[in-house]
């Protein structure tokens, strides 16, 4: 894409009123424009970044067998309704009127609407459990819309909804593991908190700790002995756990133990959460310079919801699936994008990873217009690039080189090819990774194939 | 994808108030559920074929070098406002308020939205023309919502805008084309409607004919040796010409005629429309067998709006082009869908062509949990058509084969194998165009290649 031809929009300055750095980040780099309070839309750049954030979800909800869908954003009042949720749901709801007096709403969640469907429409010989999904535009009447898309009247949600025959199918499902125990890994010297554990998906409320009798049952070794290596059941490793270098732990055979063991290379790592005791008065006093509440962003939850809609869809039909179970399942995808760029930026702008940067290169000529020789070179390196699929923006604007490079920090895009005059004279060109700040100088004949092994190894 | 893992939801029945076609092949064929007068939800085979013709908009979209952004759906009144449109547009617009009683739309077009932004974020080197579009749900609150998606509350659009410096440029963009003038061919016995002519938009209203001097000073040629061949300027060709074979034309050389001209293989056909005098009478009496005026669908629109909605975005925020001019151009694409099935179906179900089909190729195993052999070929051929990107249905439910094809045929899915038993023995399997319904036998061993072909010449 050459950006004569696209359509940048970044910003030198924004409104006051944006109150963090997402936000603004998001603004200044032209991936949004606020149209009214929460109300965005999607530029260019933003959209090529939403695109590769619904495709990565979308492959992933594909990947563990759920059928995408896409719902009406308008439905009829009778649904929510008969849930009762028209006016449990409060006043984050919004609810319109047509021309006849219907009543409708714009829907936050599609719970009732994919009951229904479920119950109108199934078969007899449908294999259960089913998993529905659906990327779309969902609306929430916020009390105080802020944050840019944090907290939006209208943003894009992944909504999923499950449904099983019977009670260990949802358990199952929401945990993606037929689970009978899960292992919570703390250092020594600290305590579990049971009410953090509780709260995590795979652990049950309330949680039962496993006697010693249990654990030999089960795991065919003395409690003593027990450690995360080859442990068989799932291991949730605690925040101060997880970043432990050379432990000793029980090596699960009798009588024996591991020493320098390490997180990753001896022991895969797959769920990391806050198990850890901490009183508050501790973080207030004692230790505040190490410990500290912190505010986060919600990106996704998991509800088993059992019967709640299902229940009501089946008084309205009578079927055999009277009974069926629910779990619904939500990312915010909009929102995942804020999420990221709270986490990834510096005082120059974002720090895109490459599967969801909205280039994966930037070419900035200086002097395009005045050198033939910078001219030829970066139009030959865009082309080859391009050929191989890699998304290049080619900043052939008659500007200041200094606003192309301003530009692109800002934006983010991971690798830079700086084409001069002056290094052309040596066959070189100045290759910068965004993220490391790193700059070097590679051969300017080569310098298309050198990208392209850095794009592979990323 | 096998049918247990999807969500096929086809309908032996359907209720009585489905008026067309299209609508009925929609909801018997598990591509929609209604949710309400007006308000559907794609169902994962009406999705699938969505998508595709999503994609093929956007494609051609960016290949004429539009922008895609993503508007959100929900718009603040004041913009309608001050278009004068939160009135005029009338009874169709859906309107709401936010708990805090602020007023709102739904967005049924983009207009007002669009120039905003565009006079907001504009900077001073952006090159014009620029042309933005998208694809998203946009809203009508119908009188009488009918014909399934074709006449819906909610439905998807492209809409797109583009913004221009000068007249000449809007013109230009709104045809594609620099033209001066432009040919219309008729038949000789036939004449020109001026009125028709008049509602293209290649041509300029009032029409004015060109006289023999303007010909000779444009065309250098008289207008007796005038023709198609060669012609220094785009044709429109009437529906009856376009029908001819072996004609006689002027060479577009003095003195000169050919003789057994061809369109297609001799002229390039761009444009074909209705050009023809007829007579309202003339229908109704004399020609009724070979004539008639018929009911069609509205599918796309391109309004050349000037500075209708610029100058009210200008006004709120002086900027050195305040005399942008604009184009805006429409495609209903969830219409486009019905619209297509209108043309394209038969008793049995929709026809769907390889671009836009909801699956390449549908697997009907004949009795797969009785023969370990039908199981196996089924499975083999599967796989390997998976392995080369063909989207496959392979119908693994325990059902009578005959519920099978009714569904596969129904659906539409264009290339059908079917793998039995007896079959087998003589080591081939059968496979059944849907279009043309011929059904051949052919190698159980190279059956994939075979589809593989087919497809690649399809």
């Amino acid at each position: 894409m050459r950006t004569n031809q696209y359509y940048l929009a970044t910003l030198r300055e924004i409104s006051s009123d944006t109150e963090n750095i997402s936000h603004q980040l998001m603004l200044r780099s032209g991936m949004i424009y606020k149209v009214g309070s929460g109300l965005y839309s999607w530029l260019p750049t933003g959209l090529r970044v939403l695109k590769k954030i619904k495709n990565i979800i979308r492959n992933e909800m594909n990947k563990i067998g759920a059928i995408e869908t896409l719902a009406p954003i308008i439905h009829p009042a009778e649904l929510w309704e008969k849930s009762g949720r028209y006016t449990t749901y409060g006043q984050e709801l919004f609810k319109l009127i047509d021309r006849r007096n219907k009543k409708f709403i714009l829907s936050p969640t599609n719970e009732e609407l994919i009951t229904q469907m479920i119950y109108h429409k199934i078969h007899n010989h449908k294999k259960f459990p089913i998993h529905f999904y659906q990327i779309s535009s969902k609306f929430r009447d916020e009390i105080r819309p802020r944050f840019g898309i944090i907290r939006a009247k209208e943003f894009i949600m992944k909504d999923s909804y499950s449904f099983h025959t019977n009670q260990r199918s949802l358990e199952i499902h929401s945990s993606n593991k037929d689970i009978p125990y899960v292992g919570l890994a703390l250092r020594e010297d600290h305590m579990l908190d049971v009410n953090k554990a509780e709260e995590l998906y795979l652990v049950q409320k309330p949680l039962k700790i496993l006697n010693n009798n249990e654990i030999k049952a089960y795991f065919k070794i003395h409690v003593n002995y027990l450690g995360p290596i080859n442990l068989k059941c799932p291991l949730i490793i605690d925040y101060y756990a997880v970043i432990m270098k050379n432990f000793i732990s029980g090596a699960n055979i009798d009588n024996k133990y591991f020493f320098g063991i390490n997180w990753y290379r001896d022991i895969f790592v797959k769920y990391v959460a806050d198990l850890r005791y901490t009183a508050n008065q501790n973080i207030k006093n004692k230790n505040k310079d190490t410990h500290a509440y912190l505010k986060s962003i919600e990106i996704g939850h998991i509800f088993q919801l059992g019967t709640q809609y299902s229940k009501i869809a089946s008084n309205m039909k009578k079927n055999y699936h009277e009974c069926l179970l629910m779990g619904c399942y939500g990312i915010g995808v909009s929102r995942l994008i804020a999420a990221y760029i709270e986490q990834h930026h510096d005082s120059n702008g974002i720090l895109w990873h490459q599967e969801i940067t909205p280039f994966h290169v930037a070419i900035i000529p200086i002097c395009i217009y005045k050198s033939e020789k910078v001219k030829k070179t970066s139009e030959k390196i865009y082309h080859q690039l391009c050929n191989h699929n890699v998304e290049v923006l080619f900043d052939d604007r008659l500007i200041n080189p200094g606003i192309m490079f301003t530009d692109i920090e800002l934006i983010g895009i991971p690798h830079i090819l700086i084409i001069s005059e002056n290094n052309l004279k040596n066959a070189t060109i100045e290759y910068k990774n965004r993220i490391t700040g790193h700059i070097s100088k590679i051969d300017a004949h080569h310098a298309a194939d050198y990208v392209l092994k850095i794009l592979k190894n990323f």
